[in-house]
């Protein structure tokens, strides 16, 4: 077997925008094969087999087309790879190799650790993101912004208390990503049948277990997928908060907002004026893969009895393009997050572009003790309908100084900065 | 306002069968109006509204059908909730209704009410499945069976431990759902703009809390939809296992496996003969409405700003939907195992079907010392491949005693019924 | 049984929003009761049954809450229809119920009946969101606007092209429409087997086609379910490209934008500034089903063998809701466009938002000759860079009559009135 | 830039069963590179570029890898594409590369032209599952198998109509996706902002539509999805197909069942006796991708404005991923049909199965005239009740050779080999 001249294939076309950051080589064919590698060794060391089995098992020695090609054979590429690991070595040791596992367990468990992996670096990626964020929750906690209900101004708020919206959001999604991380995967071994009967002792889960840091299952879960499920589940979430903090930048940064641009914009060779978020663009890109992704995972968890007739090999496409959407629309938003202009001022300028509409409730209010509910009501009402600015509708009725106290938006942020404390506290309790 | 003449809408057409189950009225527009309702009173009292204000929120007093039409006006069914319900108390009352809130509050705490109450009936009837499955694998726990891998007979394992994977995995969806229903879940509370400006005090949104017993979340979550997402999840997760338990049963029935019947099957008036598996059947087309809907309420978490564009909207009919679709595919589950008929006879006759080549391993690694491990090897694998019966064709090498031992399934089990007691174990654990 | 009360079951508490206009009627369980009892209508006198049979098939007479609850005994609610059918004639004409038909032949006609009015309904509302669209090319066929890409202002182009580019869209929708209904549904009936074996003759088949008007399929369709994924595709398409369209207007009626408003926009009652687009955003909010309704559509054509153990009867529902949520977004967009607001003086003061910097390219080239390519390039873009209007930046090279007509985004705007006119012929030569 | 060193990239780990057959070169990223520089040549023609610019555009000469990287920075691959042809050719012919069009232009016309490619082959591959399926049909016109509904036994029909309705499916399959080839595909041109503006004449489309001979759209497409959508419907439709007749084959090469069998079976090292499926099992794990990728591209339509901001990158994966996954379901599924081994005997003998109780019916009706309709009735009933065969039964009642005859299932099939003659007309009528 010609040995693979590299230890990581070289990027595809699209995926330096769709496969960004570490995610890429983490979820690579090679860290496939590494990991289903590392589970063959484990097992032969837990098996005691001869060292030379583990000793062979080294990814550089296997040819990751030609397993490919050969997977068509039989359905999958661990029966080549189990064939070339047993060509590897001596004869007598050749007999231990995959001893008593079938094709089924090898994969999951590469999977589990393909898994843990992924997820370390799009928690490292979402952690970064959400520090950025903090940041900007701390450094305006006070500045005013417009809420924007419908895609409309509804009422002023602070931006701060906005990125510590999006600050709890990636917070929880980290949180729900380590929960499964450290708790959710297991180890798969259960040979063709599910029922150990090829081993010497049901212990061998337990070593091989431990050889392999990752829990004990109760049962092998060759066709309970709910494992793949909490995964699906948690990356979906992750890829929704990624989108939906992306979504709101690129609203942002419209022209005619202007309230943050990316620090690094992409340029347009043929526009020089552009500064697009090339970064939120592409987060919102790697995350919007998610929900089909999930919905092939979750259809396909009806394993047939002891092994599925086409569900498991169903998995493997949308486990490794949803760990690494997940991680690409992560690092995205990383990048995008770590340099963002916030502009104080245009957020201030927006804040009065409806002449002081925004805080027509408030005024009202003011108004009212003064020339009764009714008029008060329906002289702010007839104001803002004509597009008329309050401050000179009302003129004729409350000082300049009273005027200009009420339509300040700064002070009309109900809790906005307590319940960015508040957001910013929990985040720094974090573990 | 005509009052509804009844607590609860009738059953629609397909309800019967996509609708089975207390679910169907606890996802009802009356389940909502009530949840709605509820939350109103909540936060009447919450925020020191006069008494009267509660006591007007009941149900029965308000018109679905008027309340839906007059939904379109302003794009959500609470703004006519709201002045119905300001009309039906008196002109000082009338102020402290909904004051302060905005109608996403109401409706995503009222979508949290409905929540709590649905999944307190999903978990149910998967606890009466999980029950009901247990009961199996202790009975069945060394009755052998035809393990099937790509619905190919492969090696024996028992019922046994078939049923505890299905019971593992049918606790393991249960564990899921109720971790969400009792700590995934909060009240929405924030007003126009998130920053409870129109509240005297943030204090509201914990009175609220403690009136609706639902837990306070760091910051309103208006545009943070990972709630959502969380119980997208573990509903999708439900409905997958449902659905895998339910297809096996299906298998299992077919008029040429034979080896399960539901006790109460749907006849067929033309085809006296059928046992059609309805219960199963349902619920496997309950489930499988979950991917879909799954993805669409992930598809969704791209709230913009401080209030979606759409997003939140969208959210209404999956919500309902698959939490219906889960509840029902529970409820069907349930039903089909409680009655499920288990044919051990005809279990035992399908595994001679192949006339031994289910133990072809074991009888190989018995002969091979005689006549060596080659020749062992062609002669079983001959004998497989003609169809010939191992039993016939090795009685020129074994005794018959040896051989009716060597192929007697039962003894060929591995861990089967260590890991069913060890998976009964961890059910009858669960607290 | 119990005669319903009404023709047809009262709006639900969502179905303002979510099934907006005259679809809901349509795919309503009376819709379906009523489609059910013309297929048996139909067969009756195709089969030459007593005529009191087919009198007999009025749905007034039938309790759609009896039959979905009966339903659950045999899995669908065909079989306690026709129970209740015969219960409904002679004894003599009794036997001549139903004859020889399977439950799916008569579900699955009636689906089409369905179908078939639905979409009529939704063709219609696209068509009344189309002509809009027209108007608005016609009239704005030369009104210029930003052309934005990345969510940034690029280059100039017209709005009439804006809306020609919706048109197209929104009369290729209706295209697709408009061939599923007229040549992609078809007439079912099969029989239990599908081989019409207790049928006289297979002539029924045409003379059931016949008397419903639908076409005559090459066999029974049972377990081919194309035309249903050839519906859901062209519905996804549907809700696809209204959601482009609804989205757009949402983005254009953003405060800091201005360019388009709802005529008829949905009010807050604590905020009476605010013009929410509710119309574009419902019709987002019904579009964004689509894409997991289609999902679960495709994903249950997997029918086994001559019947489904399931997939058929998870189709019922996403097949119902994917029209309703179809017509529903149509009849929103309609809404919306046909009052729709155009600001064309906003636009073009968006236009100049940016100094000049939309026309760089240009103003680039017509410089050049005179002081060269290279610095023109390089004076344009460091202008640009410091959001310095070129209009200043370059009056020392440029005459103001000379800067004003380079700047002029009506002089620059490419092919885009030929484009809206080319589409606007292909409009109106629509059949 | 390093040239690459090979046409076309190696297979992956899991493309023997995920990428099977000639898809996966076609849809590989070397295939993507050539359609692109197939574009930007075909343009360079249209627009009067010097020849060395279309000479330049040779594949072989771009380094995929260090594209991809740097699509990084503007987004996507075109920009470092057109950087490094211009960087291939003299500083004059450099002016006229990419002259006026924008990356989506020749993106999207590359996917129009990789998707005719891989439609070619999609097809090629049904056509050839079609024909294997139409020589079923014929030859097993007249054999009698078991009609199962709900996996139940139900009445006799013929293999020949069960091979038809495959057939028929198929061939609908490939009329949708021949369809959408040849008159669905359009080129795109519109230049940065759909006006054309920076191209002499909007007759440079339809010079570019004749170079690359596809046809010409009404206007640009960049923000309309509609062709998008419709190749994700009949992708979707196709491997809904497929995933029906392969899950057919596997449940008929069930070891309890029989009836089917994989003339070319996987083998299993542990387990000589299995005779997996795994072409058809394969072709099911291709086809269960195809929902979920619809779903995202569905609902990746809601491009805003001119050009979207990560809608249309959303777009990259899932449409190269469902091309290639239609592509290797159908490969897999041809082949499974080309070898496919029908086991008639079996069949027959599965009929017997259950002692004539699918042929209740007609016995029943046979009886009827002799005691009575009533008591026939009852009798056939409680024999199949019972599980006695009808044949023991009835022996009192009706001769030998009447109860043969009537017990005779090839005699009670209906219109089967009619309808099968139909089908197999109508597909030899096709183009």
């Amino acid at each position: 077997m010609r040995p693979s001249s590299s230890p990581s294939e070289p990027p595809g076309l699209f995926d330096g925008v769709l496969a960004a950051g570490p995610v890429r080589a983490a979820t690579s064919d090679t860290a496939w094969l590494r990991a289903m590698l590392d589970v063959e060794a484990a097992l032969a060391r837990a098996g005691g087999a001869p060292p030379e089995v583990a000793a062979a098992c080294r990814p550089e020695r296997f040819d990751i087309a030609a397993l490919g090609v050969a997977a068509a054979e039989s359905g999958n590429p661990v029966v080549p790879l189990v064939r070339a690991l047993r060509a590897a070595v001596s004869a007598d040791a050749a007999r231990h190799v995959h001893r008593g596992a079938t094709s089924q367990d090898i994969l999951d468990t590469a999977a589990m650790l393909v898994a843990r992996e992924a997820l370390g670096l799009i928690l490292a990626d979402l952690s970064a993101a959400s520090a950025a964020t903090a940041g900007l929750a701390e450094a305006h906690r006070d500045t005013p912004v417009a809420a924007r209900t419908l895609m409309q101004q509804a009422l002023p708020t602070t931006f701060g208390l906005v990125a510590a919206g999006w600050l709890t959001a990636l917070d929880g999604a980290g949180d729900r990503l380590a929960a499964v991380r450290d708790t959710g995967l297991a180890v798969q071994l259960g040979g063709a049948a599910g029922t150990l009967a090829a081993f010497d002792s049901p212990s061998i889960v337990d070593r091989l277990a431990v050889e392999l840091n990752l829990p004990v299952p109760a049962l092998p879960w060759h066709t309970d997928r709910t494992r793949i499920a909490d995964l699906a589940g948690v990356l979906g979430t992750a890829c929704g908060v990624v989108g939906k903090v992306a979504g709101d930048v690129v609203l942002y940064a419209q022209t005619e907002v202007g309230e943050l641009a990316e620090g690094e914009p992409g340029g347009s060779s043929s526009l020089p004026h552009k500064q697009n978020p090339v970064a939120a663009v592409s987060a919102r890109a790697c995350a919007a893969q998610a929900p089909g992704l999930v919905a092939t995972l979750l259809g396909s968890m009806g394993h047939e009895h002891q092994r599925a007739a086409g569900a498991w090999h169903a998995e493997w496409a949308p486990f490794t393009g949803l760990l690494r959407a997940t991680g690409s629309a992560a690092h995205w938003l990383a990048r995008c997050l770590a340099h963002l202009r916030v502009d104080a001022a245009r957020m201030r300028a927006n804040l009065d572009l409806t002449g002081g509409a925004l805080l027509a409730e408030r005024v009202s209010a003011a108004l009212a003790p003064r020339i009764g509910a009714g008029e008060a009501h329906d002289l702010v009402r007839d104001a803002v309908a004509a597009g008329r600015p309050l401050a000179e509708a009302l003129a004729g009725h409350l000082s300049a100084a009273e005027l200009a106290a009420l339509l300040d938006p700064a002070a009309y942020l109900g809790a906005a900065p307590a319940l960015t404390d508040r957001a910013l506290k929990r985040h720094g309790e974090r573990p």
